[in-house]
């Protein structure tokens, strides 16, 4: 049996880290959690023991660290072919990875302007002309997804798959930052949000008293 | 037998596009290309027909689009699995693909300030010491890997993989601007582009006649 550990950062703050976290707590897989706040003096000995690329998320499956969000995500799935972390069609699963690739290498204005900061409210902040283009861009997607998908449950693929993973920080963004949706797009986020595992993030993240400046803008 | 269509944009500067259609090609797989030409007052139009995300590469797979040049690449992978995109044993599959996501995710100062152009030449220039750091972490990674799969064969995991094709436009780019690097680094640097499909890409690139301003920062 392999021990799986993950290593991850403030929950609070470190949207990678929620991706695989989320996955592995939906798909009921057992692990052992390993959190290394970030930007403290020793965080950079910390990720060394770890982390190949000094980074967190960081899956160590029998002390071998695999790393980066959606590569830990792909690793699973292959470890886990029963629980089809992927849809289960071809091509619905080829466009699950196409929108998962594109959250993993875009919208980098959203990024920048609404980081990630679960316990903070920063109402209309951040929502730049550039920003309302990710943020078009990403509700075209989830509705398009959740039309196709309706009559199957209300992950974007019906049930959840790590697409459901890779957009969840996103979600969590639109709520500190308290973007405007779509009737569609609204009743998406709504059933991220209600998980069980994400409520658990949560509040785990406001029970931290870590303050990192970087990831609040708008004080 | 399916028919394979990849779009692309310009093969001077479009690094994105460059990843799936060098794998398609040293894999052997037959794809006929449409190339549209990015920035002009037809691209919208023309990229809007494939590409739901409105960026290239698009694989059109009997007109069903798959997009993002990382989601495109596993698509292939899946499709033609006697080939071997990914490395055959698992751990090493998940490094390669550790790489290939962190590849796919990162290195923004890199790709600001060294957009990719494969006719010009811009030795010395764009390397701030953010840069380095970018270029820096690249570097271990191909030695780590090279060093590892030494004996295999001179790409990244011995054979080429995915993980080659993502790492070929940053080749690309270390021969615009000249960047120095050690010994092992340098060797993967002249097997890449040693490629025929390197030279056919490089070759196509300039005989091409559009300049986009925003990727000739230093002319
Ligand atoms: N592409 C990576 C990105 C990981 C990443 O940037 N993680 C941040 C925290 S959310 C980090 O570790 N930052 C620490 C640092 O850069 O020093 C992934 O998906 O895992
Ligand atoms: N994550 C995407 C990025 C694609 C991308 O940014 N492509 C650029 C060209 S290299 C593009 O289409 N730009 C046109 C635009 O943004 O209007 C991928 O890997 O395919």
């Amino acid at each position: 049996m392999t021990q799986l550990r993950l290593v991850i950062g403030n929950k609070n703050y470190s949207s990678w880290s929620l991706r695989p976290w989320l996955a592995l707590k939906q798909f009921g897989v057992q692990f052992e959690e390993i959190r290394i706040p970030l930007y403290t003096p020793e965080t950079a000995s910390q990720l060394q023991e770890y982390s190949p690329s000094k980074k967190v998320p960081v899956l160590l499956d029998n002390n071998q660290s695999i790393w980066d969000s959606l590569a830990i995500c792909e690793y699973l799935a292959e470890e886990f072919p029963d629980l089809h972390w992927w849809p289960e069609d071809k091509i619905n699963r080829a466009l699950a990875r196409s929108i998962s690739a594109e959250m993993h290498s875009g919208f980098l204005n959203l990024r920048q302007n609404m980081p990630m900061n679960c316990r903070a409210k920063f109402p209309g902040k951040g929502l730049t002309s550039e920003v309302q283009k990710d943020i078009d861009r990403i509700t075209s997607i989830w509705q398009e997804f959740r039309q196709k998908f309706a009559a199957d449950g209300d992950m974007l693929f019906g049930k959840f798959t790590i697409a459901d993973a890779m957009f969840a920080p996103v979600v969590l963004r639109f709520v500190t930052y308290d973007v405007q949706l779509d009737h569609i797009s609204r009743k998406y986020a709504e059933a991220i949000l209600e998980l069980p595992a994400m409520q658990e993030w949560i509040e785990a993240a406001k029970q931290e008293t870590e303050v990192l400046l970087q990831y609040e803008l708008y004080v």
